[in-house]
C-alpha cells in the first residue's frame, strides 16, 4: 500500500495483476487517507472502457461458482482476459453468511489470464456499490476483456450488480416443478439470460425448469433493447460443459447487437448518472462525519432527544 | 389527503385509525408538496415513546403473518392496542414478490384495537426506512402499546427493521435437519428471540430446530443487552395457539429488563442517530434533484462520460 497512485496506476494500466489486486485493496480501504490517494489512483487511469461487464447471480447451491471456473477456462484459453469480482451486500454489522466462503475456482485462479477477487469483508450498501464500480474501473483499465460481477442472489445486491453491469444473468438450478416463488418479478424483468444448471443431473427437471422460466418471461413486457428471442432462458452443465459454449455465445450476441444499436452506451450513460447520486450521498456522509462541530452538537442533540433526526438532518445540511 | 397537517396530527393523537391511515398515506407519498406537509404533521404531533417496538423477520412460509395474527388477536383481547406496519424493501425498479400479497390477517384487521398497514408499493431502501420510521412514530402518537414491524427474510430489510425497533425476532419453521445456511451470521446476531414455528405439524422436528438454533446462539459472543436466558429460541404453534403466550411473555420480560437497565434508552439513542444520517441523506439527495442548475449541467456532463461521476459529485457539494 505504499505505492504512490501515479505509479500503481501505470502498473495497473499495464495488466500487472499484482499491483491491480494492491490497487482494489485501497479502493476497498475505509481509511480517510487511503480514499484520497484511491481517487488519485482512478482519475490517473486511462479511460478503457471497452470490456463487456456481464453480472452474474444466483441462488445458494445453484453452481455459481463452477460455472464461472469452466467459463473461464475457455476463454481464457481462447486467449481471452477474464476478471470476476465478487459482491457480497451483508453490512458490517450483519456479516456473512454463517458457513462463510469455501475456497472457489481453484482452477481459473491458477490461470494467469485469469483474475479472481473475492468480496472484502462488509460495509454498507452504498460503499459495497463504490468499491465494486471502481474495481470494475480498475479490472477494464489493466486490460480486461471480460468484467463478471458476480453476487448471491438476495434481492438487493441483484439490483446493484445488474445497475453497474452491460448483461444481467441469473443461474438456477432445475426446481422440483413447485416454485418460481424465490425469484422476485423485478429480478426476472432484469434478467437478460436465465441458466439453468445442473442438466447433467436430471435433464427433465431441467427442461422443465427452463420451460417456466420461458412461460414466465413471455408474460413479461418487450424491451427495446432486446433483439429477437432474448431474454432467453438455456439449459448448462458447468460439470460437463454442455452449453456453456452456446450460453457464451448468446451473451456475446446479446452484447454486440445493444452495443451496435447504441443501446449499450445508453446504458451506460444511466449507469453513470445513477452512480454520480451513489457518489454523492457517500461524499455527502463522509463530509457530515470529518465535520467537528457537527459531531459534537447535532449529534448530542439527537443523541439525547432533544432535536428530531430529520430537523437535525436539515440543519447539518444548511450549515 | 385535503386535511391540513395540524387538524389531521390532532386526530391522530386522538387515536383515530382513519386519520392514522391517512397520516402514513402522506408519509408514504413521494409527491415533493406532500413531503412538506408530513413533516409539518410529524412536527405538530405530540413525543409519545412508550410502545414496545418489535420486530418480526420470517423466510416465506413459515407462517409469520398467522402468527402476528394470533399473537394480535390474544393481546387486543386483553385491551392492549396492536399496529402492525409492513416492510418490503424491493426497489422500484425491481417490484415485488412474484406472486404478489395475499390477503393476510383478515380477523386481526377487523379488530377495532387493531391497526395494520401493508407494505406499500416499492421505492427505495433509503425511502423504505425513512417513511417506515414515519409510520412508528405515528402509530406510537396514536396511542399504540405495541408496534409491530414486520418483514420477509431477505438480509438487508432485517438489519433495516432491527436497526428501529427495541426487540428484535425471526421466525422459522422447523428444518430438515440440513442446514442453517439460509440464515445469515449477522441475522442471527441481531435476534432476540428465534421462533420456531409450526411445532404441531412434527414437534419432534420443531424440537431438533429448536436444538440446532440454541445451540448456534451459545457460540455467539454474550450481549450486555440480554438478561440470563436470552437470546432464546421457543417453538410455538401459530395454528394452535400453543408456545404464543410463553412467547409473548419472553418478549416483555425482555423489554421491561431492557428498560429498568437502561439499555433500551441507549438503543434508541444509538437508532435515532442512524435515523438522522439516513434522514441527511435522503434530504440531500432531494436538494441535488431540486436544484436545475445541477440537473442540467453536472447530470449532462456524466450522462455523456466528459466527467466522472466522483468528480461531478464533488462538484455538486461545493455548490
Amino acid at each position: 500500500m505504499d505505492l504512490d497512485p501515479a505509479t500503481l496506476a501505470v502498473a495497473v494500466a499495464q495488466g500487472d495483476r499484482r499491483a491491480l489486486a494492491r490497487a482494489i485493496t485501497l479502493v476497498e480501504s475505509a481509511r480517510e487517507d487511503h480514499r484520497d490517494r484511491a481517487e488519485a489512483l482512478l482519475a490517473a487511469l486511462p479511460e478503457r472502457e471497452t470490456a463487456l461487464r456481464l453480472g452474474l447471480s444466483g441462488t445458494p447451491g445453484a453452481g455459481k461458482s463452477t460455472l464461472i471456473e469452466v467459463l473461464g477456462m475457455q476463454l481464457t484459453g481462447q486467449g481471452r482476459r477474464v476478471a470476476v469480482l465478487a459482491v457480497d451486500p451483508s453490512s458490517q454489522r450483519f456479516g456473512g453468511s454463517i458457513l462463510g466462503d469455501k475456497t472457489r475456482m481453484e482452477r481459473l485462479s491458477r490461470e494467469p489470464l485469469a483474475f479472481i477477487r473475492p468480496s472484502p469483508a462488509g460495509g454498507q450498501l452504498g460503499g459495497v456499490a463504490r468499491r465494486t464500480r471502481e474495481a470494475v474501473r480498475l479490472c477494464e483499465a489493466a486490460g480486461f476483456d471480460l468484467v463478471i460481477v458476480e453476487t448471491v442472489g438476495v434481492g438487493q445486491s441483484e439490483t446493484m450488480v445488474a445497475e453497474m453491469t452491460d448483461i444481467f444473468a441469473m443461474v438456477l438450478a432445475p426446481h422440483g416443478g413447485d416454485d418460481l416463488q424465490g425469484v422476485k418479478r423485478g429480478v426476472m424483468e432484469a434478467a437478460d439470460l436465465i441458466l439453468v444448471n445442473k442438466a447433467d443431473r436430471d435433464p427433465a427437471a431441467a427442461a422443465h425448469t427452463q420451460g417456466d422460466y420461458a412461460a414466465a418471461l413471455r408474460l413479461m413486457r418487450k424491451r427495446p433493447q432486446d433483439p429477437e428471442g432474448f431474454p432467453c432462458v438455456l439449459t448448462v452443465s458447468a460439470l460437463t460443459g454442455t452449453g456453456l459454449r452456446e450460453a457464451w455465445a448468446a451473451v456475446e450476441r446479446l452484447w454486440l447487437w445493444r452495443r451496435d444499436q447504441g443501446h449499450l452506451a445508453r446504458r451506460r450513460a444511466e449507469q453513470r448518472l445513477l452512480w454520480f447520486e451513489e457518489e454523492f450521498v457517500q461524499q455527502a456522509l463522509a463530509r457530515l462525519h470529518r465535520d467537528p462541530r457537527l459531531a459534537s452538537t447535532l449529534r448530542a442533540e439527537v443523541e439525547a432527544g432533544r432535536l428530531s433526526p430529520p430537523e437535525a438532518a436539515r440543519r447539518a445540511l444548511e450549515a
